[in-house]
């Protein structure tokens, strides 16, 4: 089974952390499943933490240095600044994966607007008491369906 | 409650069947919600829908000439051709409730593709075997929650 | 003294409530302190109203409505659905006085995300819970002063 | 705590007293706040300098060199060209802290320019005789506010 | 079934000619396979002529003009001219559809030019000297399959 | 006879197996003719696994290892990753062979929209049960003809 | 001798003023020196007034009225509102005289800012406390020089 | 008092004399001035030389070799060739001083224009037969102000 | 044989004169060649001047106000101001035959300079001292040429 | 004389072959004249070559490595692939006399196309069998004329 990497000769400017943590992941040869079980995250946020943006708690830095047999304090100076998120995807994406969830803004945009103020009225979704997770499911038929959920509170 | 609706002053360029849809929508009081119901779609498709972002099936033209009263043969000339998806909103989005969308993209676009990809391989999670709706759910504390999920078949 | 006033020769594309609000406005000949003063919201929110980017609450329709003469059902019907907010001001902005406060954020960027995040945590400043104020001041030397003041939970 | 810190792997392109000086904050472990206090500059202000958007006096290099124990005559060389403002952060920012600032602009650009020219007349907010500075509130509900304050000439 | 039509209101700025003939297309109700058939051009030319992307031969004049039962000579002088191609389509396209096509490209843009000029030499595939049409096949599941073909001269 | 090379010095941004296929294919002189036949892939899909454009299968791993007489170790480590597609090709294309193809798309875009949408109805030509190849033909006169082909499930 | 004039059928999007003024001068015939001459500003003063690009004072109202026989009141009604500036021309300008003077700031950009730097210290040229002006001199060869001089407060 | 300097960490992509160039002036902490009279050029030619947007003449050559003691043939070797203009200055300018000026030429561009035409006719001012200076004026007052002259043939 | 025709449905924002020439153009079924002839300039600077971007002489409103049988008080009026140049063709052009144009100076723009700087030193080629011209050359195998030349004074 | 050469710390990305060549040029302090007609190619030919912008032929690669004593072999491998061509020009150009040229098909691109549509009927100018040239002419003035001559097949 193939694991997430990052190659840094096609993906320069990411953080030092970032590198680290992806060479650790390639290295222990880790799924982001197993990393997140083991940091007690979810999945997206444990991603996230690696490509820097997300902020890691202390527990996250201790559990990761474990994990990977990085110096503590190694990892913390790399870890231990505010993320500087939104950085990482160019937009509009050219990743025909992430387009198709750019695209989905896109076409239905104005219908979540609409749905979402006439359910809660004059607002916005918030983006930090946020969540978000991806789930895997199979029909009867066999086949996979990928579920993004996104809650945030109004 | 006020309902979501469209000034053509504001927003020009929308089919000619938008117009007339959100006409009649005001013109009723109605919110997506009683709207759904009524031609049995979920509230983001028919929401879609009336933006020009979806076919509309044709149990939906008679469903909404006789919901709307407006001449069925008129509204089919209006739906009646295929869809020029993606053409409504402005990207990047300035909007902010949408631009919340759009960012969450821009954060997570990474961790989303190795996620997906580490749990299903390489591909893409498609953009027409897909449905995405929207729910309010209310906390302990009372405070609400907007839910928002994707699913796609792999 | 002149007023803020609206040429929709020069700016199409704005809502039929911020035509009929600005039409109105310059009819009276009256400026938005004395409206806001009028209808008992902030100046600046009382501007962001009339320029479609704010919601007008139901005792604004009626003060507005008092104030202009203009029938409560005509205006009602324009401001009462949702607003669609970030459309008015082109980005970057071409209008000096806007443009400054632009290059504001381009020069202090990053210093005040550190200085925020060092006082306050990894985060965000809320746009909702938000409010925002111009004050004028007048120093000894006989000069004005422009202060604005934007304030948000975080 | 954590403090602000610059990983120039993810941030090329930032001065050479840019990079000197967050290593050195960052050896000391040092916030702007207690920086600032040292330099006996405001908080915003401090920032800004080490990120090349302000000009250091001759006494800001003297007391950073202490403060730090770099060369006075290296931090010197550094110091004393004129800032390239502007620089630093991309527009529009993709960071969702400053997004949230500069889509103020966007949503109340116009509102602060009536308001402005209503108060002042014609003219424009200056951004030499310019200050600007970050407070924390706490309000009765334990919550903190952020308010930036902007400070100009008119 | 459905069939292709233009909503000038939702796309402003076609030629005259592309106004005529859809509006002719849509008030007899056929498709370009119909059309194509009768005025023995291929589909995808017959649908590039009707959005002014291809010059009208006076045979197609004609066969146009008797199809539709439009006066010649009013068709010949919106169809007379040259065609001002490639205004039609946004770029990047927005509509999913038409956004797949430029994604190939993007994708395999490199691939195309290594394998023709490894099979060609260098130079470049005639954009004059082209063919292209559009075939459906059905596999032995039932599926269906879209094959474009492009055919230049070297 | 010349072959597709990789000059990095002109195209930096490429991933690590990109630059050790191109090195070993320039250093044994073939041509994507003679590794796709080695390896069993079509040409254009070889053509696209060198540039980073597809997920390479542990069979083209172990083929490519042989053929070029690289560690199949090292190879697997660069080729085990998830591709990330789309980032190749600058968009517009300014390679004027890359260009015909997209201005193709360009011009053509609502013509094929228009006849798969006639012919297929409401949907998307897949993009992952896709395939796609380059083939030349020679006409009576002599002449060289490149055919492009797209194909993908409806 | 040619005059300055306006095509609003060319030029949309003008202020009413725009439109008013320039209708007029072409009806009388006027450059903007007798203009200029006539309302006591000078010339690049008085044509950035017609181009709404300057607030107008109330003498410069009286005078044009006079001047252009236009009732008091209507002009004052178009011209009583506060400037919307640097909406008129587009950036990067393609007409290309205009271009000449954007080319130059392109390529003297950071000179000027050196020069004035060493000149003045840190700081800015104001663009309030500024005037401007356009002078012909006619060189011992019967040459014709254009000098544009900007004049603003440090 | 400081003077011009510049940062190749903060700004790459100069020529390798502009970096030869400045790095002796700040060696030697000579400004603008004092180096335009050693090699008897204007102020603003000498900082275009310096940044590679004016041709070296052979005698600038010679005394800047002589003036920074730098071996004629290594600086004549950088300097020999055609300058590339236009390449230094980022358009449109972040920096706030440059901006001040781009915003002059966005705010009086149609000014400038109507005034030239009317005064001279139609046609250009030349960007060749072009010079252009920096004065320092101070009025009664004390104050300062800057004084910038475009002079270029018709 | 066709003759170039504007379609202002296609084509808005072109000036009245415009707009008159090609109606006249249209109704009396002229090519430039022979509208070049009648009033005595060359092909490319008659195609210029209907299409706004030459300044028509005292002499080619008389031709053509003659030749299209317009009054020449109406021509006049249209025709009488300064052009406003390069604001026709959009940039980067998306009409092949113009795209194919700047093809040219994006791939020969660099060697272009070099020949010419080498040939006549540092400067440019005049944009006014200019004149262009189209021939058609036919060739031995009866094959046609399009020859188009650039003269300007150095 | 000042010859063409070119500074990788200016103009990074460009191919291998380019560094060499230019390398070897500014060596050999020889002209692009003199060296077409060592290889017997046109002047401007030869130049796109040194940019990476056109193919070498073989007997292209023996003489320039005659000429320049670089080994056979080393000059081979540099410029044995197929060119990418139209990397080299940024657009819009910023170096005035490149843009010179973009303006030119910025302001007659339309006269262009008509004439050559009026010539030629509908089709496009070659950009493969496409030749051009560079000459200097003097008038009998002693003024010098810039000619560029583009031929293409039709």
């Amino acid at each position: 089974m193939s694991i997430a990497t990052l190659d840094t000769s096609e993906h320069p400017g990411f953080s030092t952390s970032t590198q680290t943590l992806f060479a650790a992941k390639a290295e222990k040869g880790l799924n982001f499943e197993q990393i997140a079980q083991y940091i007690g995250r979810n999945e997206v946020g444990t991603a996230a933490l690696f490509y820097g943006q997300a902020k890691a708690r202390p527990e996250d830095i201790s559990k990761l240095s474990e994990l990977f047999q990085i110096p503590h304090s190694e990892l913390e100076k790399q870890l231990n600044g505010f993320p500087h998120r939104g950085k990482a995807v160019e937009m509009p994406p050219r990743e025909p994966l992430i387009y198709r969830l750019y695209e989905i803004i896109q076409t239905y945009g104005y219908a979540y607007k609409a749905i979402l103020n006439e359910k809660f009225g004059d607002g916005i979704m918030s983006g930090v008491s946020f969540s978000t997770n991806v789930e895997k499911e199979t029909d009867d038929d066999g086949s996979s369906w990928a579920v993004i959920t996104l809650r945030g509170k109004w």
